[in-house]
């Protein structure tokens, strides 16, 4: 069994992670570290799992990760680049749900996340953990930057198109809209229900930190120079990602067979037959991403719409695939839970 | 394996049905019917299922049963009653979703129902399959009742004190609240989201058919006379029923005691730690009923409040945990799912 | 025109009363303020109020509101209780939305509400601003105490009952539903779309502050002794508080005449004819409080349907009915608002 | 007073216009009919009207709308075009909310709507119903084709740009979201609460009955040829609609100082703030359009964010503000409602 630590067990993200873990056959959760409720039951907060899960939540210290051969961040930003150095020295892999190994370029990341970059060392040696990209170095690394939501939806989008070489990726268009989990739990006047329900909004239109995340996945992933401009917007639903995403074509091209060809070996991205319209109930609590292909009235732009669960493939459920492939696992052990619909 | 057809598989405990199926190690589903889409595949009505179920609709005949071990029905109310000698001469188990074989005094259900019954004969054979009353019938019986989605929350709530004879039976009241899934996936008027989102109201308080069951379960399992008034809500959101149970005491009792005590042994039973709220998140997609008790101020009016998801215990879970005890397997097999939270 | 001013402005009440007012042919505002956003202009934090609206958010302090002929509490608990002898010491009439002044037994209000009581003796001399109860004393008073949300509608249901002399008084049961925004606009876990979205739970079912404040209230106005069972819940809305109210009766009675007789002459209670269920959609932004009547299976418990908007009858509309009373206005003035449906 | 009839009043813009028009000083409502509903009264089928409207629902046939001054069609397509000849004969004024009138391209209707046109000749003098383009146009006309939803926010969102001749005319796009109360009041399972809650997706990818209107609209009023990606989603709430425009800035251009000055003298549109978001609640039941600028990260690519209330500023709110225009009333008369937030 693969003893795995999750620093960070009272947020969104963590108790998800928890939710998969607790039926993944091959893994124990061997500690589950909160600041907040050290010393309490983890089922007390999280009584969902009564009866799968007798842990108690620690303090993130670092004796209490020692004996894990993995580590799940699930922490705020500037949490992970703290610890990470002395977990991986006892020869410990770590999964970072965090942002805090995603950006290369450190100057751009402390920038964007408005502090000192703890660990720039290790910043180069982090794989990026989307598998539909990076799955041979994920099985080698001991460090995985784990994509964010809006990136995961937005790049598998994109990333047929781009390989082909068949947009103008000078002038990307990601018109974005995620569930109010993505926000985490935290208690903040605008995540309330009474701010967020019933109610439709964008927001960081200005800039927004997955800006430049989309932007090196990309151009790393494809050599392109990308121009991108990101508007992600709050739809009143708990989970869900629906990323539009508009790009001018530059030849001739079947769309439908260029993306069915692309993900054809992808257990975990689904191409909708031609004409559909992706859903996001269709993946709630699935770590699938499902994608539809347009060309409206046959213009020269093509949209796409691709969608996923913000907790599943866009943060916990990606890391456990993350984890699969780096202890070589099958890929979808563990995820292949079915969507909740309705 | 098990070969299970599915009768009326369009609706949302057909959905559910192959969404707990499809992963359920022991069995395989040999047919699902559906007369409106008969011919189309499973996954075009339903993409969450998309690579799981390779399965066409057929239209619900015999000849498309014949083969199966156990057939479910998730039909509207007359379907079953109708199929039901046939299928039970060749062999076949049946377990129906519907209301045909819930009430034993026939005149009563056909007052409630307003529809003659088909096979009076079979009512008094149906056991009714609430597994936590009658578990060992459930084993030997070849036609379950499956309990409505109410009468599970509101009959696992009550049971204990009844059984242990410390409230008033003659005045019971049951305060219901369901979720929207709970009418069906039926074009009506008062499920559109504009009708039904952002409201809250009570239904059916003359009278409701779940009236009569409740208090035939009730009597039939603790001998005595019930008098109930039932008031079902509907609240806005999709999944999840919450009963809030009144009822006046008649003695001293360890309330908690009794309860734990009642339901130590049940897997999908779970007594929150006193002074605990009950919260259908926590049950979301999960097989689970959690029940907390209380009395208010001391005084001597108990309060218990029982949480259940009205398509997973409430209807498809449920009928799945009574097929695995008809085919001697073990009750929980397919339904460890862990509650979607949030 | 009538000089209003509003303490504690950047709360649901405060803004709801900043609505309500600002298309109030009588009156302006002259006073909005509050301790988190004073010197911001009031429709930067509320931009639906966008050109209605010129207010400055001002500290709260007495000169702020010196030259006002009424003042609004939409204070948290505590506030209008330290305020108020200098306010009316200047002839300036308060109405408080908080509970401080609800509560006639000033220890009991200090065990429920966990603080010594700063103004004692003005606790006597408030009014209780329930007008189907209180007119006459509303339009005499200087100082009126504004009723709670679930204090109003189960009230107004059980009131006609009560007087009447139909009902066991000793066993009532208020069974109540609130949207989420009578939980204010407070960073809070419990009120994050993630948590309250799509799930429906009981809360506070040992005790509610509202449970001595309807018992005074019944017994204040009926002269009879009050037991009553309270359960709140909370239901995944906004707006909205739907009593479900249930009584033994101790007599025939013609319910749905008493209910008529009892509100004819009540702009704000519209008791909906025979065999109809309330709605919170139909009373969804304006000031009316509807009840439906049932006597389910001719039995002997009778069942109170009553709704209301808690932000507007019970809140912010019945604090302005109250100034409209003490005003000497047309009680329904600026109150007219049509429900917003759907 | 002037007299108003309605036809097709059980839809949602019908109960729309209803609840405007109880309160408008100037106008009663003289008839109102439905095909459904004839003989019921209106506030059995609406009990939010009930003391507001007295009115019985009458089938809608010529006599019974004989004596209005103005008659609005709140029915589905090709309804009003078969009604309009004899109305207009009598000195009736039409505002039709329904599309008969918006294309004036026969051809181009006629292939978007699937029917053949009844009154091709009255659509060339049908006058497009958007005041801030049309204002004195729609003073002298008979008969009003009232913009769609999607219509009114994209165009009001483009108008500026276009009109300054500051961007790319040829690639527009609009993506836009849309409440569940745009599909109306018709009882179809995508629009159940259990389908269109918790979930979002695009819809008509391919090709919506609005995109035609768009384009007409736009280049009627600018005299440039458009180009128009136009991909609307479906939103889980009730009403609103949120349009994100993006569009190629072609030359330096103060954005913010463009918007403000063209609708400085607009009632009902709001240039918000340089950095503000627009949000839908804050225009939720008031007739106001909402609209943000940005340019992100100083790029070529300019995004504005329009923000209505489908059924008023999208509905029936501008119908009335289109009949205030025809009778020569304040524009703003029985507009003037606060929207509902929370």
């Amino acid at each position: 069994m693969i003893r795995a630590g999750i620093v960070g067990g009272t947020g969104y993200t963590g108790v998800e992670l928890l939710r998969i873990l607790a039926l993944h056959p091959e893994v124990e959760v061997a500690a589950v570290t909160s600041r907040a409720d050290a010393g309490q039951r983890v089922d007390k907060t999280y009584p969902s799992l009564r009866g799968l899960c007798d842990a108690v939540f620690s303090p993130p210290e670092f004796d209490n990760l020692a004996d894990c051969d993995v580590v799940f961040f699930a922490t705020p930003n500037g949490t992970a680049m703290n610890m990470a150095t002395d977990l991986l020295a006892r020869g410990i892999k770590i999964i970072d749900l965090s942002a805090d190994f995603r950006i290369k370029d450190i100057e751009e990341w402390e920038k964007w996340y408005g502090m000192s970059h703890a660990s720039p060392d290790l910043v180069a040696e982090a794989v990026y953990g989307l598998p539909e990209i990076n799955r041979e170095a994920i099985k080698q690394a001991r460090l995985i930057a784990c994509p964010g939501c809006y990136p995961t939806a937005v790049q598998l989008g994109f990333l047929p198109l781009l390989e082909a070489g068949v947009i103008d990726a000078g002038h990307l268009i990601a018109d974005a809209k995620s569930g109010v989990s993505g926000a985490g739990r935290k208690a903040e006047i605008p995540s309330l229900m009474s701010e967020a329900g019933e109610s439709f909004k964008a927001y960081g239109v200005p800039g927004h930190r997955h800006l430049p995340e989309i932007k090196q996945g990309l151009q790393l992933a494809t050599g392109q120079n990308i121009g991108l401009t990101f508007v992600p917007h709050l739809t009143p639903m708990i989970r869900g990602i629906h990323a539009t995403l508009y790009a001018r074509l530059t030849g001739e091209v079947d769309l439908q067979g260029l993306f069915e060809q692309r993900y054809q070996n992808e257990y975990f991205v689904d191409v909708l037959p031609a004409g559909s319209h992706a859903d996001t109930r269709n993946v709630r609590g699935s770590n699938r991403c499902q994608i539809a292909v347009h060309q409206p009235q046959g213009g020269d732009t093509v949209v796409i719409l691709s969608v996923i669960d913000n907790l599943v493939k866009g943060a916990s459920g990606q890391a456990v695939q993350n984890m699969n492939l780096m202890f070589g696992l099958r890929e979808n052990q563990g995820l292949e839970t079915v969507a909740l619909y309705p």
